[in-house]
């Protein structure tokens, strides 16, 4: 806009050069202030941030890695920037998978797919990530624009398509295969799929994908009246797929969404679906940079706080036709999964043996402390803290020496003491 | 912006009447269509979205609050619209505290005080909420931007103070006192403080605050390596205060704030602040709506999403004495909260014995099944599903009838039968 204005004001300084009657300079001067004052509008419009080349860890205000290149120093992650060659796919930017995504691009993710065909309304004001100005747009449309100026270093492809149709599919899958962003890669061409759509049908369509091309993907979802939810980790042929254990009851013969909305509007909260999205993508981290465990299944019941967590093995007699592929496969690679087992155990028991050799002259790493050393100098390495920091509270040794200042003594002798200090507390 | 470019326009055409010479008509017809543009550039500026009055339920996509009313219809929340009466205050709008903020703008909280003195910088861009364009903004003043675009029907109050000096808590407690919103409330002019600050001192001036004003409150906490944190309610004199159990080491001589950014700058993680931030929230709404259980104490160890939860008595030893003087107060009400329990205990138990009174015809609720009734009427009230709905499995009698079709049969009747099949599956 400001290079507009530019233009306009160079337009005009000419046209008022071409005025031969100097009584309309005035005309003109008074739409110079008024260009002048657009200008000065237009600059309060936002200013993006220039892509990073590097992940820099240093620590700096203007670092935005800074924070996240700190988890290697702090010993959690090995090796942090290798989350720029990590693909992963979003299917349904509602109020789970929106914020997913905007983690995963705060995190600095390579690439990022999303999938959603709906439009954003102001019913969905009620959860995180979509603003009010964006309503009537598309998800896909409007998360792309908040993610892009958020960090533009992450690779957006973002496909305004439903899933559960024919063409969707079809494109769901090729986009799902192109490698064109890491072609070394193995498999397909994303690390992981995660799941945040609200219904069974597109669940149902996204597990087949996966068990189609052996894809590992995240579940989630949460409950109707949006005090629960859940993640569940699938890995096609290993863990139960999504068709193993369908739900008991399903819609059928009517549209899911309609019953949904005109029906039984569900409730919805940002606080459940913030932390969903923030349980999902804590687990896609773990998974893609190594580090801690990835839960096979963790719920959460907001009412009590409770957060279940279970492993479901896949079904023998699953429906799905490539789910038993999996399975199949999975079970014929069991004797190299077993070998690799037994020799990584061996090559760390090694690794064992060769550490207690090299203490032969001390097997039991005993050593022998003198008795008589006075305790005033027995300071263990917990008690020497790095400077700047001090013990907040007196240690025991300190807290059983007789007090110097006039104050009461509130050591108590026996029982009796005791007694007579309660009745005082009482009393007051 | 339009409103001056419909001005600038009129202007122009007003030049162009009082031109003499038609030759430069050109030149103001090429303006005219530079404002044009610009006209239509400025329309795709935001639109913010207007207040509303009250809260209706209606199910359509233009309502911001029907995903939320949804809670009421839900059975979880008795009266979701008193949320608009509820006032809380946050300290520290940083990577908790922000997303703690956006939620309960989100969901229609009466009036939110902010605190911070800190500005946006790019270092914070891998937490949710502020944006680069934000950078150099107060924290306050940012988040009152954005959180007003998202609900202007919210009362926002910030604060660009540090409530650890004199005059910053001079502030911050006259802040918390002042009942202008809400002339009729008892106590304080909050219904609740969330503490989200990222530092020992902070916490202590909080929990100093708050057992002053016998304000209830909610302690939060990420930990520097930004794979666990934590949130606690206090409750002054009925739960541990912040100084009844403080930490075994605090920094003393240094600024905790330096400490931390120039010697070891801490790791965080948008994924842990926002499951952090959901959990707060959510046990606030729980606090404030009345619904499931509030946790007294509840940790996050994202490394194997484990859960912890306890609770904390105060302790008579506590060296904060606003604290023992809340303690005194607490164990003086004891007789008065006895009685008032003992009370509703014996109204509960009058009215189930005037539920029973209604059933004396049928005390134990027994009834008569006809053994001789066919089996395949015999419909419970759970088979019996609303239209639009069925069942996913077959039901248990459907399973053990012959199969019809000419599909194999996979009913076993015997090992020897499992064992070929099993050798069937192998063989593929």
């Amino acid at each position: 806009m400001e290079v507009e204005l530019k233009e306009m004001l160079d337009d005009l300084l000419s046209l008022r050069q071409s005025l031969s009657d100097p009584s309309l300079h005035a005309s003109i001067d008074k739409l110079q202030s008024r260009i002048d004052r657009l200008t000065h509008l237009a600059k309060s419009v936002p200013v993006r941030r220039s892509k990073v080349k590097d992940m820099s860890s240093e620590v700096v205000d203007s670092n935005p890695y800074s924070r996240l290149m700190a988890l290697q120093r702090m010993g959690i992650v090995e090796n942090y920037e290798r989350i720029r060659e990590f693909s992963v796919a979003i299917v349904g930017i509602g109020g789970v998978g929106s914020v997913a995504a905007e983690m995963l691009t705060r995190c600095g993710i390579g690439r990022l797919l999303l999938y959603d065909y709906d439009k954003v309304e102001l019913a969905n004001m009620n959860r995180l990530f979509f603003r009010p100005e964006q309503v009537g747009m598309t998800k896909t449309d409007a998360a792309v624009q908040t993610l892009t100026d958020i960090n533009p270093d992450v690779v957006l492809e973002s496909y305004t398509l439903n899933i559960t149709t024919v063409q969707g599919f079809e494109t769901f899958m090729s986009s799902l295969k192109n490698k064109a962003f890491r072609p070394t890669k193995e498999g397909s061409g994303v690390d992981l799929v995660l799941s945040c759509v609200d219904n069974y049908e597109a669940r149902m369509v996204v597990n087949q994908a996966c068990n189609e091309l052996n894809q590992t993907w995240m579940e989630s979802g949460v409950s109707e009246d949006a005090v629960s939810g859940h993640i569940q980790l699938l890995i096609p042929g290993e863990t139960a797929c999504f068709a193993c254990a369908p739900p008991l009851v399903v819609a059928s013969g009517v549209d899911e969404r309609t019953l949904k909305r005109e029906g039984v509007c569900a409730a919805s909260l940002p606080t459940t679906m913030g932390v969903v999205a923030g349980l999902l993508v804590q687990n896609t981290l773990k998974f893609l940079l190594k580090f801690g465990h990835v839960s096979p299944y963790l719920g959460y019941s907001s009412l009590k706080d409770f957060f279940p967590t279970m492993a479901m093995k896949p079904n023998p007699q699953c429906s799905n036709a490539a789910c038993l592929e999996r399975q199949r496969e999975y079970l014929l690679a069991k004797p190299a999964r077993d070998a690799a087992a037994k020799a990584m155990m061996e090559a760390e028991a090694k690794a064992t043996v060769a550490d207690v050799a090299l203490h032969t002259d001390n097997e039991w790493n005993i050593s022998v402390v003198d008795d008589n050393e006075p305790e005033s100098t027995c300071v263990t390495s917990s008690d020497v803290l790095p400077e700047g920091l001090t013990h907040e509270l007196p240690s025991a040794d300190e807290f059983l020496k007789p007090h110097a200042s006039g104050a009461p003594d509130m050591a108590i002798d026996d029982l009796e003491d005791l007694r007579r200090q309660l009745d005082a507390l009482n009393a007051d």
